[in-house]
């Protein structure tokens, strides 16, 4: 299930929020405002802003399928240096095809890998609380907040676009 | 997985939210202001307000736990009508309960059950496309925007208080 829960996903919600991003700059262009002010507000002041938003969502996913399939040393690097909408829907895009990269039998030893961060000065999680505890639970905080800032702003917006399309199956 | 994705991570979630709600409310008693601003404020004027997205919260994790475990028609009713922090925590509480009336064998046929619900005119999804797809954004969505709610009127939170303790192993 790990492969579902990251790469299908992940993938769509990364591509709801390329359409989240045009919505933001259509409003932009129509009210007439540089949509730079949308990528550096924030709901706090000391909250991160929506560009700093949709980097961390783009390394949460990259990291996190990366560390669970045991490749982080030869994941692409990424030096949060996007200015503009372009750049940053570029990176976005980079990264779903990133994740698209992986097979279902790349994470066939994930659950039980132990796994780690910098930051964690060598303390260690399973595969599978990395992933329940960690990736789903931070990459769904900064959509949601990134979403949350545009939605603070008056883009027009509603959960369909934050959830994207069902895999319904239709009444037999 | 299921059992782990949903009875104690969304437990844990849930109690983060609880201890959220704690410091709403000394939020309010140091700056003198009615706890009951916080429960309907929201982010934009036609979003749901902090108690409304409370509820939600509570009837995404308990109906996903019981759609999942084909339980539904067994699951307690909740008719919405909590006005403070209170009624609303105590509901928080009797959710987190719930949850964990539930044993990993209880969701064994969980990923391959078809699955519905009122709004979806007989459209079904399978249980793993409902937790992935359904359940797990959903949940988070509005765990987040409460959060994000309060992160905005003022309350002192960070990101920590969201995703709670991780269940580090130490180096060797």
């Amino acid at each position: 299930m790990i492969h579902e829960l990251i790469v299908p996903q992940f993938t769509k919600m990364l591509t709801n929020l390329l359409a989240i991003l045009d919505a933001a700059e259509k409003y932009a262009g129509e009210k007439k405002f540089d949509v730079g002010v949308l990528l550096h507000a924030r709901l706090a002041p000391d909250q991160f802003d929506l560009m700093r938003q949709l980097q961390i969502v783009c390394d949460t996913a990259k990291l996190g399928a990366a560390r669970l399939a045991g490749t982080e040393a030869a994941s692409p690097a990424d030096a949060d240096t996007e200015q503009t909408v372009g750049e940053i829907k570029a990176r976005i895009e980079r990264v779903i095809a990133y994740l698209r990269g992986f097979s279902a039998e790349d994470f066939s030893g994930a659950a039980s890998r132990r796994i780690s961060q910098p930051r964690w000065n060598g303390k260690t999680l399973s595969g599978q609380e990395f992933l329940i505890h960690h990736v789903i639970p931070n990459f769904y905080f900064h959509v949601t907040t990134a979403y949350a800032i545009l939605r603070h702003n008056g883009v027009g917006l509603g959960k369909k676009n934050y959830l994207g399309e069902m895999p319904y199956r239709e009444p037999a």
